[in-house]
């Protein structure tokens, strides 16, 4: 039987299904939730039907914010130097902390996987095409697995008669890892030392 | 500066602050949270929204439920043949997981932690002292660590003068050990070799 009634194995539940929490974490997160019920609980209720109301995905990049065009693509004090591309938002948001400077980004919102069905229609690859000529630089910042170096060919090659200068990022990323679990230093240096496709 | 404006910002801060959840694994939750928005964000909150108008503390044996007195208390099919005295209500939803029984249950809310300030009037002795003469044996269902052992000696002096039988589980819960992180055989072992105090 259930503990707690239904109201409570539903947040379970749901809980249970975020990245990082599994059936067991989400019991102890729910009950941390409800014994600070007014510190954290009603809290987080609140915050959530904010971003419900409020999250947008920016048109231009595919970044995650509360207004389209994103505060990144609005800002006047980013030019367009250089166009970093990124598999996720998660990404962006690594880069972004690591102070990467004035850049803009693209967000291609996967990479190619044929087993799992993902092809380049699946991915924000158009949009990229549509944008390169306004930039100098295109740097891909995809991830260093198979299917990442796999993706950043294909993009390569699509963005082959841009006329748009390609680079990637430097090998201090390490082989097999991923962007988003390395930290800031790292990040800036294999941006520093990027390479020409 | 933030990424995602001010309303994701808060509440990749308010979901670091549950437990098992770090800055990072919160902006991944977030970020996941934010791309299956129909099918988990919407839910979630409103799951909150309804979990935070229904749950309540059972004014009898401390557990979290819909209802006070709780579905445990409320329990036709429970005698009081056995009171089993817990820590905390985590404990309490992995006993009833184990399917230890037609049991009932006494929620101490802590243990004994001079070092923390929580003395005896800080934990729901007073409660386990008026319910204990109505039950059959009182089962300290205590984590092996040194405050719960403390907690379980000052708990049974408490008892004494009650004419209630105490028991403990038995040592086949590992010392140093949480009744939480158990799997449910171990418990139900613990339960059935449980000894006199
Ligand atoms: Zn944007
Ligand atoms: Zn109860």
């Amino acid at each position: 039987m259930a503990n707690g009634g239904p109201e409570i194995e539903q947040l379970i539940q749901l809980m249970a299904r975020l990245p990082g929490l599994g059936p067991r974490s989400a019991r102890r997160a729910v009950l941390q939730l409800i014994k600070k019920k007014d510190q954290l609980m009603v809290p987080l209720s609140a915050a959530l039907d904010r971003a419900v109301a409020a999250v947008k995905t920016c048109e231009v990049c595919g970044n995650i914010d509360t207004a389209s065009p994103c505060g990144i693509c609005a800002d006047p004090r980013r030019d367009n130097g250089m166009l970093i591309v990124v598999e996720d938002v998660a990404d962006l948001w690594a880069l972004e902390r690591a102070g990467v400077g004035a850049v803009k980004y693209h967000v291609l919102g996967g990479v190619l996987s044929p087993l799992d069905g993902v092809g380049p229609d699946d991915l924000a690859i158009d949009g990229l095409l549509r944008r390169a000529p306004e930039f100098g630089e295109i740097v891909l910042a995809i991830n260093a697995t198979v299917e990442g170096q796999t993706t950043a060919h294909y993009v390569t090659d699509r963005l082959a008669g841009s006329g748009a200068r390609v680079t990637r990022l430097a090998h201090g990323v390490p082989v097999g890892g991923e962007l988003d679990y390395l930290d800031e230093g790292t990040l800036s240096q294999a941006l520093k030392a990027r390479t020409a496709i």
